[in-house]
């Protein structure tokens, strides 16, 4: 007989991705355990984000601020776009720090098994930014998946009309992988774009 | 570039067992993007279990009232008492419906590795409650672990001088386990507990 509050705690961190049922039991317990120097602050941080992160309108991206931080900073360049599926991709490149140009957040890609569309997703909001003044490359940042694959040839054949140039990332081997674990289609890839050392 | 407000709630989302880094993002992202349906709802329900849980003076469990709902059941009788490690072990018990008395949570085991000893384990409040009248059988549900029945033995010698049965959980083949699968131990210690058809 659990009491009903735990019982609620449980079965919302049930929904969580990658917990089930008995993690989730886990995460509550761990969390009673420690009430002021976690329970609290992360109740409090939870309704600070849910009050305060809006999506910008202008690049999807989601923040305090509408447009974020990143669509308003005066240091980044405004000529190179970055397209990627979601936010979470949008993160990875900005812990890199190798890009400091503007992004574009699709918000996932096209599929016909799923009845996603050109219309469900970022794309006129995309095409429109492409054809500013001074915009002179977009970079389709996709996954390497099919989804992600038959998205950037339809992007590419939309953006043809648009005065940019239009690239994608480098396939290859991993930086730290080894040749024996990669499967075919990447080893193939990185072989054909083989660079002089 | 992520704002303040999504850093600190994936900092705290790190802190959750079993999450690191990145699936703690991907939860922050799934948070964010289910605000109404989730992330308000896990914020109250921390806020509401921050507030109003306690731990029950007298057997150690986490409920909204002290004594709790267990302690406080008329219905459960009282001449059983039954001894677990933690408060997750209780819950395990009490899914299984299976036992209808009282509980007494340890709070650990005993261990002269990281310096616990029995000070810091409720047992006073155990043997306090196993000699009251009326109780007639105390249950040790300890872990099979080196640590649980090391604090096993340790408490049936201080039970000794109470009038109590004292019984521990048996050892077998787990239901629906495989014999190629078990470890020798276990094998042998249901090979000796065989049961008649």
């Amino acid at each position: 007989m659990i009491g009903p509050e735990i019982d609620r705690l449980i079965q919302l961190l049930a929904k969580l991705p990658g917990l089930g049922p008995r993690s989730a039991r886990r995460v509550a317990l761990h969390l009673i355990k420690r009430r002021d120097t976690l329970m609290e602050p992360l109740s409090e941080a939870l309704a600070a984000a849910a009050a305060g992160i809006r999506t910008c309108h202008v690049c999807g991206n989601l923040d305090t601020s509408d447009p974020c931080h990143i669509c308003t900073d005066r240091a980044r360049e405004n000529g190179t776009l970055c397209v990627v599926e979601e936010v979470g991709d949008l993160w990875a490149l900005e812990r890199t720090g190798a890009f400091r140009g503007q992004y574009h957040v699709l918000g996932g890609t096209l599929s016909a098994l799923e009845g996603i569309g050109p219309d469900d997703l970022a794309i006129p909001g995309l095409l429109e930014r492409a054809s500013r003044p001074g915009v002179r490359e977009v970079i389709l940042a996709l996954n390497a998946t099919v989804g992600g694959q038959t998205t950037a040839h339809f992007l590419s054949d939309r953006l043809a009309s648009c005065d940019v140039e239009i690239t994608r990332l480098a396939h290859g081997v991993p930086v730290g992988g080894e040749l024996d674990y990669l499967d075919d289609g990447t080893l193939t890839a990185a072989l054909r774009a083989r660079r002089a050392l």
